[in-house]
């Protein structure tokens, strides 16, 4: 194997590559990338080298540029790979090369020596037959409700996003059972719902991307990258039945001075998991946090004409809440201070906090 | 007590204030600040605040302007005082008052109740007499040598800076034992050496500031601050034993194109404490690197006529030592293999790293 890379773009191939892997590895080569090279057919124009990188769940591969003089494949520790090619100077020309288990890498006067190890102890996943395919921003489509995905084994099903079809457009839903989020994409064909898990979600690739499912797999692809990953082997639970329908006491209230107001009062009661409490009257709302001798209120002007309701909220779930949206103006939606409220801001995203005793 | 005033002079206060208070405190009121308003004399004018913090060896005071309408002080909690202030929109007032055992915080329609401490229990540092006074700028004096400060707690003579009177010179010293560093500040009358403890190092306010000395204490003052603390109680070891006189193998090379080799052959070698070796010959230095499999080279031009000789030093001295510099060009004067060598600049740093073998 003999190739050469632009700096630049061997980091941005890199970059995507390397996600899935991690620091610390029982089985040694799963700290490896698998780098390959193959030269153009016409023999002029560039050759391409690809990148992959997997934690056996989740493999990436990355394809770009390329001057190849001699095709092959090697493995190499992914981490000490990417050090070396960023500390190089910007604008530098990669040269790389092989010895027996070892990949010689110049640039400029700097040279390293790398171990290798084998290409065919590097994991495959088997792909398989895929049920359907079509393309969406996913990456858009995740964004605001991974802030709900649960991070708890015991609920492995939880832990990760619930990617399916409902009233014939794509739909997101995450929740931790605290809080639950729901985003709407647009219009598509039914297919089988599957849970991606927590680690792909901020992987999959920005923009338009082609998708691939199947009971086991999912698969996203742009040009120069694909994604595949296993699915979560589990079922959804009927996270409808969690929506409350019959919430009719609404308040509108500014999204970003309701967020600068419950970070004030969260101030002093720093410990996670401790509540805010909101008061809504005619015309305002009273935030107010108390913690052993700390007490803490301030107040919001809120467009809201119901019964007055008070109601408490973890102030974590509050701020990761109102942060998921981008809506000026954010509507709570309740019913009495022991049910769900739904959060709203005109657009694709729907949110639901459980409230908390206050 | 009533006072109020603007949340960036406050915060501006708050700063150096609370940086001695630790977290963590067996003694309750530790994690406080001591807050306290005066009145101006003539009651036109602004009267004056001033915030206190302490961890019992170092006291740091701020003093700045606010509304006074009711003399008073009390203690709070320093991390939460301050959280709030910092959370309060930009261009807030901010109005304290209080109440019993309680320090009320009100700015527009936020507001907060605090416990309080009795400004009794608040523990003051004995100043005491003082041998010398003298001004100096002692932040840049101290900042080139900070990296060679031990932080073990065996030898805790060296857990801080020998601030003292060297040739007629104010000079800053600070040594592990593997590494030191020698800095030369203007001319000053001699008075007996102190050691700096390291946590009171980054805290001397910035810009020539007002020094008095004791065999205990030493003070730190500039307009609206003052820093107190205790010295450290020990000798500090006859530094000028250890720097080399007879070093004749000068090397002159550029210091961030070695800096940045150092720091890419280290990328093969990341575990702490591991070595570069350094080959100089007429004209050029090889960085070389070596662990297990892993093998890394780079190479510079350097201006060196003397003998070839290889010198090995730790990866992390060398970039520490590096980056205190400011030059260009770095000047380094080597004996042999098993002896330290002398970094330099050409201005009033200078710095040694013992060898290692390699």
């Amino acid at each position: 194997m003999r190739a050469s890379f632009e700096r630049s773009e061997l980091l941005r191939l890199l970059g995507p590559a390397t996600k899935p892997v991690e620091a610390r590895n029982t089985i040694p080569v799963l700290a490896n990338i698998l780098l390959s090279v193959t030269p153009s057919a016409d023999g002029i124009t560039d050759g391409t080298v690809s990148i992959t990188g997997t934690d056996l769940d989740i493999r990436i591969t990355t394809t770009g540029a390329a001057k190849v003089a001699e095709p092959g494949a090697v493995t190499v520790d992914a981490k000490r790979f990417e050090d070396i090619v960023r500390k190089l100077p910007a604008g530098a020309e990669i040269a790389v090369s092989t010895e027996p288990n070892t990949l010689i890498v110049k640039a400029g006067r700097s040279r390293f020596k790398l171990p290798t190890l084998p290409v065919e102890d590097f994991p495959d996943i088997t792909v398989g037959e895929f049920d359907a395919t079509f393309t969406a921003d996913v990456a858009a489509l995740f964004k605001p409700v991974q802030y709900a995905m649960s991070d708890e084994q015991t609920r492995y099903y939880l832990c990760g996003v619930y990617f399916h079809v409902a009233d014939g457009k794509l739909r997101a839903v995450a929740t931790t059972g605290h809080v639950l989020a729901q985003h709407d994409g647009p219009a598509a064909e039914h297919f089988a719902g599957i849970i991606v898990p927590r680690k792909v979600v901020p992987l999959v690739p920005p923009g338009e991307v082609t998708v691939s499912v199947s009971a086991s797999k999912v698969r996203f692809a742009a040009p120069g990258i694909e994604v595949v990953s296993k699915v979560i082997d589990g079922t959804y639970p009927d996270y409808q039945r969690v929506i409350p329908r019959g919430n009719d006491k609404v308040a509108r209230v500014d999204r970003a001075a309701l967020a600068a107001a419950n970070d004030r009062v969260a101030t002093v009661v720093s410990e996670r998991g401790r509540a805010v409490k909101l008061s809504f009257t005619a015309g305002a709302v009273v935030l107010s946090t108390r913690n052993e001798a700390n007490e803490a209120q301030d107040e919001l002007a809120a467009e809201y004409a119901s019964a007055p309701i008070d109601i408490g909220f973890q102030t974590g779930y509050v701020a990761s809440t109102l942060a998921a949206f981008s809506g000026e103006t954010v509507e709570i939606a309740m019913n009495d201070p022991g049910s769900p409220a739904i959060f709203r801001d005109g657009g694709p995203l729907l949110a639901i906090i459980m409230p908390m005793r206050v």
